[in-house]
Formats: C-alpha cells, sequence, structure tokens
C-alpha cells in the first residue's frame, strides 16, 4: 500500500516533525510484536491527544487507508502487526494521567501509560489496578485494554473488564464516542466499553481509560503445594476456589514442567512431584492465619506431598524459584515454542493435561504446562526445533490438534493473550456462525471501511 | 396492533393450550410492571424451552410483530410494558436449573428462575449469586440480567456484568447465540455477553444464562454509624471505600430521611442527626475484628456523633429497624413517589444532596434520600399528591431538573433500576451523539425489525 501524496501532505499537517515516521529504517521496529511476526507499515504517527487521534482516524477513513493502532509491542499474536501497511498510530507518547480521583477510587489516564507506571504512581496512595500481565513493567494501559489482558491476580481480581468504568474513543469513521460511567454501577444505554474491551483496536481507537483502583492489601502470604499427581492438584484446585478465602493467585506447573526443572536447575522438590501449586493470599496481616488455615485445609488430599507457607522475604523467593526456572528451562530444551493460553472448566483440567501427553507423544513434541490454575488458564508450550525437516509444520497441526481438544472440553482459545493473527482461523471453531455474523456487523457498524487493524482478530469472511 | 388470523394460528401451533393467552382478561396482568404503567398485550405466550422460543422470534420477525420479553414484572421502568401490543413472551415457566457445576463455580439456568430460588439452591452448597436486588424474592433472573440488576451488595460483588459468564439467547431475527465462555477468563470475540447485560430485551432473549458463583462468606457483622450532617458521612464513605475491608454494604440515609423516620416511627438516633450510614462486613469469623476496626478508623471524623456494632442478631435487626422504618414513612408522607436511582461520583454527593434540598424548596416538594453510599448510588424519593392540581406536572418538571444536576456533577441517571421508559427521553442528555448513532445502528443489527421490545430504552430518534 502505497500512500498518495495529497494522504502524507495531510498527514504531515496533523503530526509535526519528529511525530510522523516515513522512511522504512524508521518504520521497521513499529511492524512487529512479540509473536515475531514482520509487516513494514507506511507510515508511524505518535499521537499525542485526543483530537489528532479524531483527525487520524478522519484522514485514514477518507483515503481507506489501514490505521493499527500500537502500545508498546508486547502482545504475542501479531495483533498490532500491520498487515496491509498503512498508518501504525504508537500511543506511546499519550502517557499522561489527566485525572486522580482517590475519593472515587478512579483513574482517568491515556492509553500509552505503561502499567507499571501507573502502579507506581498508585502504590504511594493506596491503591493498584488488579490487572498484572507478565509484561507490566513495559506493556501498555492502551495494550491492555485492547487485549482485556489479565495476569495471576485476576483469579480474586479480575481482567480489565471487570476493572474499567469508562473510555474515550474513535471509531474508525472518526466518530468521537464517550462510553461508560465515572461510577461502579450505571445501566444507562449498551455497554459499548465493554465491547471495546478485547476488541484489538478493531473497533476503535482508546485515547483515555477511567480505570477502577481497588485499595491495595496490607498483607500477602505465599503458599506452594506438591502432588503427587495432576488429578490430585486439580482436586485442590476446586477445592480452594469453592472456600471464602479466594486466593490473589493460584499457579500450576505440571509435570513435564517439574521434569525440566528438575534437568536443569536445582529444584527443592520432592521426589514424586507430578504437579505443583503456588497460592498466595492477601488481606489484613491479622487475618492471614485463617486464610492460609482455610486454604491448606481445602489443599490437602491423599495426593498431596508438601504444603509449605512462606514465613520471611527469602522463603517466598525460594518458593517461586521452581517457577521462576522454568523459562530458561524452556529455552535450553529447544530451540523455539510456541505458547498458548488456552482455557478449560478447572474440572476439565486432568482430561486436558491427559490430552496433551497423548498429542505430545503422537508428534514426538515435548509439551510443557503451567498457568493460572484458579481460571482454568494454562499456558501450553509446544516445544520444537524449527531447523529440522517438517517440524514446524508438525507443531502447527499439533497445534490444530491441541484447540480441538480445548473446544471438546467446553473451553476457549485465548484466556488473555488474544486473537490478533495467530488464532484468528480457529475462532470459528468457537464461536458459533450466529454470534460471528453479529460480530462482524458490529465491526461495521464501528469502521464501515475496514481501516482499523484490518484482517484480525475475527476469521475472514468466506 | 390487531394480530392477523394466519400470525395467531401459526403461534398456536408453537405454544399448545395453557401456554397461549389472547382474552384480553387473561393478557391484562402481563401488561404492566412495577412503573404501575400498562398497556395492552394483544397474546401473552410462556415459552417452555429455547427452541419455542426461536420459533416464537422468527414468527414475530416474519409478521413485524412486536415481541416483548418479561420476568416477573418487578421493574419500576416500564421496560417491559407492551407500548405496541404485540406479543409479551414471559418467561416464568423456564425457570429450571440446567446445570450446576460446583467444581467449576458456575450455574447455568434458565431466565424465569427467581433470584430467591436460586440462592436457596446454591447455599447448602456454600456458594451464593451477588446481584441482590430488592424484589428478590420475586423477581427472575433473566429480568437481572436484562435490567443489569444489582443492589446493595454490588459495592463489594458487582452486578450481573461481573458476575456472568456466558449467555444462550435469541436475536431479533430468530438467530440462535452463543455468548461468552464457561471460564472466569476469555477473550476470543468480541464481548457480546456484556452488550446483551442491560439492554432490557431490546438486543435479543435470554434463554439460558451461565452465571459465575461466589463462596459464601463465613460471617458478616452490621455497624451503624451517625453524623451530624452530610458532608461528614460523605468523608467517611469516601474513607470506607478507600481501606481493604471493603464493606459488602455501604447504605446511606440523608437528613430529610432520618427527620421523616423520627415523625413516624420510634427511632433510636442521636438528637444532632444528619446522616446516617449502615455497614456490613463479611468475611472469615477470625477476621471479623481486624475489618470492624478498619471500617471504624475511616468513619472517625468530627462529625462521628455515634458508631455502633451489632454484637447479637437482635442488635443487628435493630440497627436495621431505621432504615426499614423508611418505605412505611415515606407512604404516610405522600400519596405518590417518584423513586429514581442516580448515581454519581461519591465525592460529589453532598453537592447532589444540598442541590436537591434547593429544588425541593423551590417546587415545593418533600425530596427524601437514601441509597447505595459505596458505589454513589442514591434512591431520590420525590414525594407528590396527584391529587393537587398541577402537583404531578411539577413533580416531573423538578424530576428533570434532577436528572441534569446529577450529569453536571458527571454521574448517571441510573444505577440499577434502568431506563424502560421512565427515563428514554432523557438518556440524550448523558449519552452523546456518536455512542447514541452506535447504539442505534447496533440495535438494527440484533434485529432489524424493530420487533424486540420496541421503543424502549434508547431515544426515539427525532
Amino acid at each position: 500500500m502505497a500512500l498518495s501524496d495529497a494522504f502524507l501532505s495531510r498527514l504531515a499537517q496533523i503530526f509535526p516533525p519528529g511525530s510522523l515516521f516515513t522512511a522504512p529504517a524508521d518504520c521497521w521496529t513499529y511492524g512487529y510484536d512479540n509473536s515475531r511476526r514482520q509487516s513494514l507499515p507506511d507510515a508511524v504517527v505518535f499521537p499525542s491527544n485526543h483530537v489528532q487521534t479524531v483527525e487520524l482516524a478522519h484522514l485514514c477513513n477518507e483515503h481507506r487507508v489501514a490505521l493499527t493502532a500500537r502500545g508498546r509491542g508486547t502482545g504475542t499474536t501479531g495483533a498490532t502487526v500491520p498487515l496491509r501497511g498503512g498508518v501504525v498510530a504508537s500511543f506511546e507518547r499519550m502517557n499522561r494521567i489527566v485525572e486522580f480521583s482517590p475519593g472515587n477510587r478512579y483513574i482517568v489516564v491515556e492509553p500509552g501509560l505503561t502499567n507499571q507506571a501507573l502502579q507506581d504512581f498508585l502504590k504511594p496512595h493506596g491503591f493498584f489496578w488488579p490487572p498484572d500481565p507478565t509484561s507490566a513493567a513495559f506493556c501498555s494501559i492502551g495494550g491492555n485494554l485492547a487485549y482485556n489482558s489479565a495476569g495471576p491476580r485476576a483469579v480474586k481480581y479480575g481482567t480489565p473488564r471487570e476493572n474499567t468504568l469508562a473510555l474515550r474513543a474513535v471509531t474508525g469513521q472518526g466518530t468521537e464516542i464517550r462510553t461508560g460511567v465515572l461510577t461502579t454501577k450505571g445501566v444507562v444505554g449498551y455497554d459499548l466499553t465493554r465491547l471495546l474491551l478485547g476488541s484489538e483496536g478493531t473497533l476503535a481507537l482508546i485515547t483515555e481509560a477511567t480505570l477502577k483502583l481497588t485499595p491495595l492489601p496490607q498483607a500477602k502470604r505465599t503458599m506452594r503445594a506438591v502432588y503427587a499427581d495432576l488429578s490430585n492438584a486439580t482436586e485442590a484446585i476446586t477445592r480452594i476456589m469453592a472456600q471464602p478465602a479466594v486466593p490473589c493467585a493460584l499457579e500450576f506447573i505440571d509435570g513435564n514442567a517439574i521434569e525440566l526443572i528438575r534437568r536443569y536447575s536445582r529444584a527443592d522438590l520432592p521426589e514424586r512431584a507430578g504437579a505443583l501449586l503456588m497460592i498466595e493470599v492477601d488481606g489484613f496481616a491479622e487475618g492471614m492465619a485463617v486464610q492460609i488455615e482455610s486454604v491448606r485445609q481445602a489443599a490437602r488430599n491423599e495426593g498431596l506431598l508438601e504444603f509449605r507457607v512462606a514465613e520471611t522475604a527469602d522463603e517466598v523467593e525460594a518458593l517461586w524459584q521452581t517457577r521462576k526456572a522454568l523459562s530458561p528451562a524452556l529455552r535450553k530444551v529447544a530451540p523455539k515454542k510456541i505458547n498458548e493460553d488456552v482455557v478449560v472448566p478447572v474440572t476439565e483440567l486432568p482430561k486436558l493435561i491427559a490430552g496433551l501427553n497423548q498429542l505430545s507423544q503422537r508428534f514426538d513434541l515435548a509439551i510443557v504446562n503451567f498457568g493460572h490454575a484458579g481460571n482454568g488458564n494454562i499456558h501450553v508450550n509446544l516445544l520444537f526445533d524449527p531447523a529440522k525437516p517438517g517440524e514446524t509444520e508438525k507443531a502447527h497441526e499439533c497445534l490444530g490438534e491441541m484447540f480441538s481438544l480445548v473446544l471438546r472440553l467446553r473451553g476457549t482459545l485465548s484466556g488473555e493473550h488474544g486473537v490478533g493473527l495467530e488464532k484468528r482461523d480457529y475462532v470459528d471453531q468457537e464461536i458459533d456462525v450466529g454470534a460471528l455474523e453479529l460480530m462482524r456487523a458490529l465491526k461495521r457498524q464501528f469502521d464501515p471501511n475496514g481501516i482499523l487493524n484490518p484482517d484480525k482478530t475475527l476469521p475472514l469472511p468466506g
């Protein structure tokens, strides 16, 4: 897609020097994300305010130029890769805190603010914003909202959909809209806020978000439960989630992952360990003992090999050490991994892991699983060597079978990474024809000319 | 709207005798709700399953007959009043529990199940579903979802939008859709679930809902804080909401309401009481003391006249007595009341109440306020006597000014009652033109012929 001179000259009127790149060398880095996919945009702009974003959308719509919003490129699905070229709008400079209202427990921010910067700002005031993706240090709030990104804390505190009150946004026609309300209740009109959250920049560009804040808990305690096998661990997950001390993290590591950690690091784990849970609870210091006891009772079953509670910061660190050894170990075992974030109902976890082990044997590929067990959200890591002939194809065939397995178990293809390009062609296996047609129809209302992040999120028609 | 013979004969094929009413005397009671508005439907049907509902929607769409879904008629906004006649579909007989999955903390129910029947079913299993409208004993889950109804517990546990995982529904074209997932995380496709919640039957008929369950807390404690004036109470609300013992109820009664209670009942209240808060916390029995202490500290300020903690069930009852005396007192003071459920950011509550007192003086009408303070959700009661000439008109003029005040304070016109007919013509004061046009466009995608609950929720065009 070559941009016309008329378009470029108008673009330069909106975006003064320093906020507009057109040289391919400058644009290059704005064409990829953490999926490692790459596509060169024809121009990159850096909006610094809402009005500029409105003008940009109008211009792109008028000229039918693709317009792709970008946070910090930490996404893993290729959702910000500008497949059709056109303009990438990088919101990194639009990172102000617009309004902070501690009395009303909300903060209004621009989309380019990083998650970490937000948390750092909030902490001295005794608040936090629950979504905590692993990439929090770098990823932007706009990206978190576009993907509905979560993280471990979601099991207690929810995802952006439960923690966002209102949005200011610009549609694919350049129409300015405000959605939602400043308060935690509000039922006037349809819920456009949640419709935009998770829509991956295909419906509108978010220029401002009002985030619901949560008071910081006083204390947090970390536990580790090790089980002989997976079904024991699953039984414990179910029981932990049914008692009133809802954990603020309930992470899971499967037997293959434990095996890997054993092989590549010095892990302090019982001999027969077949599955492991990391559990955290938070709240008042005085309430920690009763929460821990409630979790301990729920975690107890015939397969429990060990239950440890960290008493000091060093012990917390030691407990998490096993989990943290995993990523380096994964890198050692295979040159490439496909990391998927599927979700199944918690009671189906044993069937999921058993099915994955069968796929692993059938395709002769290592599969290692860990993730946010309280939500049934498992990060499945398919390990392979793209240098070996046919291995990449085999991995992708295995991936397809894995998705079918997840859907047979009444799960969903993505819990927090989103769809983007990576899962786009599988979406119609999950969503029925009627709902998919409605989603396409909604897309046309927000973006009649299909300029916003084209070819993403929904399967291509036909 | 007279129904054609062809239509009626097809309707009778779908709905056997006993599940179809056409005699006006039979239809009469299905034409009103708690707004006291009334409009006679031409037919009333009682779907007993999803397939029947699909056939019904197809038929009504083909014949362009208005189709209005109805729960138990406890709504206060006229949302289920069939303005254009046509068919009312009463879901009261579609009240089964389809699937209960304690291990996955969800339950799948049909829309006609009452809120109370759901809670009664869940209690022995140690779970509850948070939305708790005052009408819980009678109102249906379908109605709760259609209005996004909440109640006192929303301040800690959220509204249906935070407590619903998935829906099965039928659009205005008879298209069957499934929205959402069975799990607490899921980001595939657009969020149609939340779009349907609160849409008051204008987008689709909900035939099944998967509800997210919460473990029942072990213990609950009740407190009452009485303040010299409103600004002291507001300061306390803000501070209570900023500390980590998030209350499961934070109810507010203003000075006028206290005055009323004094006049019409024996209230055990300090002399100078100008505002009152009822506060409840829940959790582990062992954690109650620290939660109460945290609330007590947040509640303390120079205007605090009294802070009581109930120690026994009788004392709890005694504390709530003041609140419960309110409704009978309201009935004594004026033959008619308009009860609105506006919301403002908590810090704006003093301005809201001051503004309402000014309106009360200007229009010479009593206004009494109480409500869910933690959400800034205030039930404003405008009291008047329709027998007095001009009084009804005066009340409605005052209502309009009240809504303007709420919007100036950056609030919303409804926190939980919804829009229906009562607030329909005010909606465009709250929602901007761009968003409203999008909502209308979305409505056309779900219901191209406008048969579903026509003329509700969104302002009439033009």
